[in-house]
């Protein structure tokens, strides 16, 4: 390899560049547009912009993978098309997500026509490659479904009586959001056909990353100030059970518990007011601090994972993890 | 190949045999508790067995593919679970459909996880002929997804204006229906590495019995007397837009076809007095004939694609299909 890794700037804009190019029919409109819509609602492209750097590292010619790359970011799509489906959520992105724009069956199967095109689009790897990456893709898809599936469950449970703990939750986001990242750093290692000990390395380098992704996501929503497309503390007003608010559960005993679990479950309070009790709870347990110790701890490991590789390639996958370490939305 | 071609008894043992073992964990039992439970309602299998009796045209030991196989039967299933929460289905083979027993969520995000067991099993094929499978899986199953939403934006168009054509209800089914037998038949010659030639000729034949089977489906409802799990005369209650409605509103002119559109979209009219006042319009215009004698000319083309191949192994797949062409349920 003669040439430097691309910069992350020139691998979105190869990202977005296929993303518009996608080959979607136009009929039936029912099943394309919607996908045209998410897909156009833009995003950070994290996860395929991951895959492709990190193949990056191996290879020169980032070009032939950007589409099998897409696959991450269409699969990504899928789930949140179905997962709005789920949650009953309106606004995505600062849009109207795709069953309120349209109808909850066109979403549907707009979201099974994506997870067909992910598949569709992993395919386009190098013959060779294929098998690997296609077992590595379903093994990491049917762990997010398992994640939806207990993200599901928790929210069913109470708060008082078997709470969920803080050991079940890291579980269901490594399930639902980390092994996605897992997988699109495991992605460069599997096109370009690395023995099992690196991919196992960036597979895990990737988890950590997801997880501090995850517990970033869950403290911006409490901390992260005015943020786009999203409610502040919408995580509180909708008693979502986050690391803070079973972090806080478990810290918290008698009569603050008590008191956080009638804030949270109240029909009646204020937004505003709810969202400063629960905040208030937070602070005095301190599981902000909590929560970026677990951040760090997970950003430390991902560094050390790349340092590993004993690469001279990784600088600006490491920035880029920098950066996002530091964003504020 | 020196064995005679299994029968197709012997084959349907192997794929039930192979379903019980699925490897499907226990937990989250939200997830798969409904996979085992719509895999175990049963069925006749159809579409691994062709794929099963296709590869045995070519290879004796079918072993190794019956894995593969269930890819097609459990996305098929993956297709029906998704398919009756957009119907709004209560009753699938006699028993309440997944989203009825449990919720439209689990029925969702089961069937997700469907379609990626489905590709998880189609990855077992040996790696040389996966890259093939794989896309003409792909393909398939964005046919497929396509034809579903088709048959919806049918079903929310009138009777009297702009009403569905013959030719556009027949590139429905053939989409949402006949392109997976297609691919069923097809999956023998690439599985075993035939040419593309052989390919074609074994998906067209598919196609062409996937369209009989369809059409064979809509004149069952009418005129195929007690079935088990399915009222009978349900299509016609549902106003559902079969070949038979479709074709007798292009036959009748003048008051006739007023008074099918009457009775078809009526609301107080008796179930019963409903169906037979229909069933005196099929009559009255032989649609039951026309239906059959394009199932023939279907049934025909498919054993002829079948003869083309110059096989003296075709007997046992052709006599199931002669079976199925006389079934009554």
């Amino acid at each position: 390899m003669s040439r430097e890794p691309l910069t992350a700037g020139e691998i979105t804009d190869l990202i977005d560049r296929q993303i518009r190019q996608l080959d979607l029919p136009a009929e039936p409109a029912g099943l394309y547009d919607p996908i045209r819509y998410i897909l156009g609602l833009g995003g950070k492209r994290l996860r395929p912009l991951l895959a492709l750097m990190s193949y990056n590292l191996f290879a020169d010619d980032v070009g032939p993978m950007v589409l099998p790359a897409l696959s991450i970011e269409v699969f990504h799509n899928f789930t949140l098309v179905h997962d709005d489906i789920m949650d009953k959520a309106p606004i995505r992105r600062g849009k109207a997500t795709v069953h309120k724009k349209w109808h909850d069956n066109i979403a549907l199967l707009s979201g099974d026509a994506m997870l067909v095109k992910a598949y569709a689009l992993l395919a386009q790897t190098t013959a060779g490659k294929l098998p690997q990456l296609l077992t590595a893709f379903n093994k990491t898809a049917l762990q997010v479904c398992e994640g939806q599936q207990l993200d599901m469950d928790f929210e069913k449970r109470g708060f008082a009586h078997n709470p969920v703990t803080e050991a079940e939750y890291l579980q269901m986001i490594r399930l639902k959001t980390a092994v996605l990242f897992g997988f699109s750093l495991q992605f460069g290692s599997l096109a370009s056909g690395r023995d099992t000990q690196v991919s196992a390395l960036l597979y895990d380098a990737g988890v950590h990353l997801g997880l501090a992704f995850q517990l970033q996501d869950d403290l911006l929503d409490v901390f992260g100030g005015e943020k786009f497309g999203k409610q502040t503390g919408g995580d509180i007003l909708n008693a979502k059970k986050t690391y803070l608010l079973v972090k806080v559960l478990e810290l918290a005993g008698g009569d603050d518990r008590q008191g956080i679990i009638a804030a949270i479950t109240h029909n009646k309070m204020a937004d505003s007011a709810k969202v400063a009790t629960i905040k208030d709870y937070y602070t005095r347990y301190a599981v902000e601090e909590v929560a970026q110790s677990e951040i760090d701890s997970h950003l430390d490991n991902f560094f050390a994972a790349l340092d590993t590789l004993g690469s001279n390639r990784t600088g600006r996958i490491k920035a880029l993890v920098q950066s996002l370490a530091t964003r504020a939305v």
